[in-house]
């Protein structure tokens, strides 16, 4: 069969809740996968309520990352980096990362992935 | 030197301004890419005015795509699927493809690609 075009909406996708000791108040959609047999790299959408955070970690492969609303601040090694609407974000491979809301509304931003990571 | 996460305003970006007999009212602006030393997919933000459209085409690589904001069309082979706000969209490799602004006001979408495209 030949492959064809998928369009979804990604708010209406069942979230992965994410709270544990590292992550707090995410929630991840992954809209492109491997799911979709996309062949290099997979787009998901992770909504961050006020005070979440994902988890300080590094890992060998990087990060795309836009954000499409809200307020927050990427934490890295030695600093703190403010984010907002229409901001991108690229962490590479084995940086210190992690994503955390500020502001008094979700943040929502789109991460991409390359898929030969060890998530998806 | 460490690689280190780079953070900026994607409208701040200066684009290029695609006018042709392909391509009409489109801003292209490439937010991860080769000069970011981005390893395996290159990050870029298309603003599409109203009646602007990008190339009816195909080619060998994908496209992740997140519509941001607008009203549009991805026109294919055999149809025409309408986009808006927070659609994801999947374009397999060798699908013909074209997007369309049919709305009143700006399309903004992300457009993601593998770095071994014949495009940036």
């Amino acid at each position: 069969m030949k492959e064809r075009i998928i369009i979804g909406d990604a708010l209406s996708i069942e979230p992965s809740v994410l709270n544990n000791e590292k992550i707090k108040g995410v929630k991840k959609r992954i809209l492109i996968g491997s799911v979709l047999k996309a062949p290099n790299f997979y787009m998901r959408l992770f909504v961050v309520a006020p005070g979440g955070y994902s988890p300080y970690h590094n890992h060998n492969w990087e990060h795309e990352v836009y954000v499409i609303k809200g307020q927050g601040k990427v934490i890295t090694e030695n600093k703190e980096l403010e984010i907002t609407d229409n901001n991108y974000v690229f962490v590479p491979p084995n940086v210190k990362h992690q994503f955390k809301n500020t502001g008094e509304n979700e943040l929502h931003f789109i991460c991409v992935i390359p898929s030969t990571a060890d998530e998806e």
